[in-house]
């Protein structure tokens, strides 16, 4: 029995909520915009984090860990930091409880307030560029190049599972250069390792671009980021990487002094994704049968079912799959045999198509009789029968093409979705079935009301725009080129 | 030149502190009592946490992740926990800041007051079983074999890099089981990994035991604990592992269908470790020149120091380098090549002693001459000539070698600190000289008083402890076993 879920079609923002649960990713927790991520959607992150951490040290960069808190006077010194960040955010302003007078729980020690509030952090610009005041004295020590995985926290007051959380887990790259370029150059580098990642391990296809002077991230010079199509056909800004200029050495007065012996302040970048990345993993492949997962993420890349009535059958079905399951597991692929038997065959078929198992082998009596075994596909269900001695290089073929065949399908989906707008009419009709490029005359107050009147938003200016002159769809006002707009999660 | 630190001898807990900070591992930051774990110290704890995750792993746990928000309310539920945990911690009021009248900065936003304070985990038993409660309904669902890596905080008023700070990393494992049998053979189980990584890959001896009531984990049963000994003689508390009974089950109303199709309540455990035992790490096995690691842990574990004047020399030592590195990498073994031409060999060499680096080589044009470099091991600064040809293998024997005599010395050192008193006054003159193992009444009054007046607590009652009719060093009671006492961190 599958534990059903609505229809895409019905209502796609249900059936990702239904599937998020369902499929035992995460949930809920009774902490308000707080969420659980379950163990299996725990195991999917890590395989993310595992990749991206050796991609972050394979282009040189060292992890560490900063405070949770934020001094709230920190958050000030940068302006446009403090106008982006302060407003919706944990406050620390006690340090103790205290049992109440009637006995019957805890309160609030009025002695123990706070000399100065503490923020939880939202993210670590502020406590991490204190750091670096003392890290950094000379241009031997530059560039610093840090990461952090950590938990951070803005107060959404509307919440959605892995899109929209008040507390989510991320990680936060920042880096400090001698001069502008190489900070420059670190920020592209890490878009770059991005997009990789997104499309290579996540198989989901994204436009790299930057954002618009009103969608920079507060206290950045330039905001790049990467945008997938989701298949509601919205927007989702996948990642992000800044270069700050020398916003934040100035805050917090970080110099070097350079080769040429003078006093410089230091160049810097922040970069970052999150388990927002869950939420496009989910929402660019599943299906109404629950998850789709490309294979290099999926914490169970092959599942074995026995098919069986006796003990007997059993017993030889299992000498089978144990040598089947050690071939596999040598070659790095993870494999998991279920033989319960509180559970019928096509309850677990079900079950692991609601988890996203990229491939499945039943195996039964006939089979055996006939040294084969039925092996299934997740994401198109088609089913082969394999002779044994071929399943390794079956299974090894097939993920590799499942790997390429997920992330093509939704290529070739971003590709029949996305249009040129060359009148406001045409773009407000578009609009509304995908991504649309068409020119802006580069003013926010375009921006704005466009955004008012159609809710979609510049999702980027591309980076591989093509210069071409054109008239503003909205004002009729001169551009040079193309942005990619879109409504966005 | 060495970055000197002060001498154990001189000022042992200033030793400490200096060497955590000269070393690069840790520092305090502006945010009181929380510390920034830097590159290598946090390189240090990756390697701990990697291997503490895969023995978890091997044991049938799972990672998930839980809100670091713990409602108010939540705390009261188990009458002994909030009395351990609502003390100290950090209590979120607010979720909005807002723009000072003067303009000049930010203010908490009185109209932003949360109608239930939120208190930032010390520890996450309340909130994992909140959800325990929805996860379990039939015996089939357990067991439940859940761990967190996590960062927890208490505000601690005397705070000591890694021993003891506000925020501290950790894991917390939270296991629920179908009978008292199998949740005490889970924290039994639990404690033996522990012990199995502290000894076996932190290279320190620990010895394994319960706690006295008194010292339990407020809402234990049973709080299981190892016990290490550091240079100063002193214990430090390096893992604990708790048997639950069914108190958070109760607390939380989780119950559970068992196979006869009773409602019955699950039976609970936890435990954790935390970057204490980077503090123990540390004390255990440091000298006065710096850290020594043992090889396992090290981030580097072969350090290679090029001898030269000129660019040819350099050149051609860099061949022979390449080659060595090469090799040594393809066995798994950590190499750094510091060519810097910015700093003298000597200097150098002080500070991979300060970093604990476990192999130093140094190799100039005389060594090339003869096809033989110098390999100096850290622990004892042993040197030793060593044939070109040889080196992958001396290396490899090295690491092993070290890692069983880091141990080994720090054993030697406990065994020759470890005393029996069997009167208060032989106790009070051994307890200023190392562990004590004396008999004890079993009462809390004597604990606390023994505690009162010599500052020695009882450290564990040992899991091997030895059946002996005794009489309580204090009060002359009968007893029925030695107990361990130590002065601790």
């Amino acid at each position: 029995m599958a534990k059903a879920i609505p229809t895409r079609d019905e209502d796609y923002s249900l059936w990702y909520n239904e599937l998020v649960k369902k499929a035992g990713l995460a949930e809920n927790s009774q902490v308000r915009g707080c969420m659980v991520i379950k163990p299996y959607g725990f195991a999917i992150w890590e395989k993310m984090q595992r990749q991206l951490d050796q991609m972050f040290k394979d282009t040189g960069h060292e992890n560490a860990y900063f405070p949770l808190f934020i001094p709230k006077s920190f958050l000030s010194r940068e302006a446009d930091h403090v106008e982006g960040f302060a407003k919706e955010c944990a406050v620390v302003t006690h340090y103790r409880l205290k049992t109440d007078e009637d006995k019957k729980g805890v309160v609030v020690d009025p002695d123990a307030k706070l000399e100065e509030e503490l923020i939880v952090r939202p993210t670590s610009e502020t406590v991490i560029w204190d750091s670096y005041k003392n890290w950094i004295q000379s241009y031997r020590d530059l560039p610093l190049k840090i990461n952090q995985w950590a938990n951070v926290v803005r107060w959404e007051l509307r919440t959605r599972l892995f899109l929209r959380t008040a507390e989510f887990l991320w990680q936060e790259g920042h880096t400090a250069h001698a001069t502008q370029q190489e900070a420059v150059e670190e920020t592209e580098q890490m878009l770059g390792v991005y997009a990789d990642f997104v499309e290579n391990f996540m198989a989901v296809p994204v436009i790299k671009g930057v954002k618009t002077p009103s969608e920079r991230f507060a206290g950045a010079v330039e905001t790049y980021c990467i945008e997938a199509m989701m298949q509601d056909k919205k927007a989702l800004q996948s990642g992000t990487s800044h270069f700050l200029g020398q916003n934040f050495a100035k805050a917090f007065n970080v110099t070097f002094a350079s080769k040429e012996g003078k006093e410089e302040f230091v160049w810097g970048t922040s970069w970052g994704v999150s388990t927002r990345l869950m939420g496009a993993l989910i929402m660019a492949h599943s299906d109404d049968d629950g998850l789709v997962l490309p294979p290099k993420l999926a914490p169970i890349q092959v599942v074995i079912v026995p098919i069986y009535k006796t003990d007997e059958e059993l017993s030889k079905i299992t000498e089978v799959v144990d040598k089947i399951s050690s071939d596999l597991k040598a070659n790095g692929i993870s494999v998991k045999f279920d033989d319960r038997d509180t559970h019928k065959p096509g309850w677990k078929f079900a079950e692991y198509e609601l988890k996203g198992v990229p491939a499945r082998i039943a195996i039964g009596p006939r089979d055996l009789e006939n040294g084969t075994l039925e092996i299934a596909r997740r994401d198109t269900k088609e089913k082969s029968i394999v002779e044994l001695e071929n399943v390794l290089n079956y299974i090894k073929d097939l993920l590799d093409e499942m790997q390429k065949s997920i992330f093509n399908k939704a290529l070739d989906f971003r590709n029949e979705n996305t249009y040129e707008a060359n009148s406001y009419d045409e773009f407000k009709e578009l609009v509304e079935k995908g991504f649309v490029y068409a020119h802006w005359d580069g003013t926010d107050e375009t921006e704005e009301k466009i955004k008012e009147e159609t809710k979609a938003t510049i999702r980027c200016i591309p980076l591989d725009q093509k210069k071409e002159d054109g008239k503003c769809v909205f004002s009729g006002n001169p551009s040079i080129g193309r942005v990619l707009f879109a409504k966005a999660y």
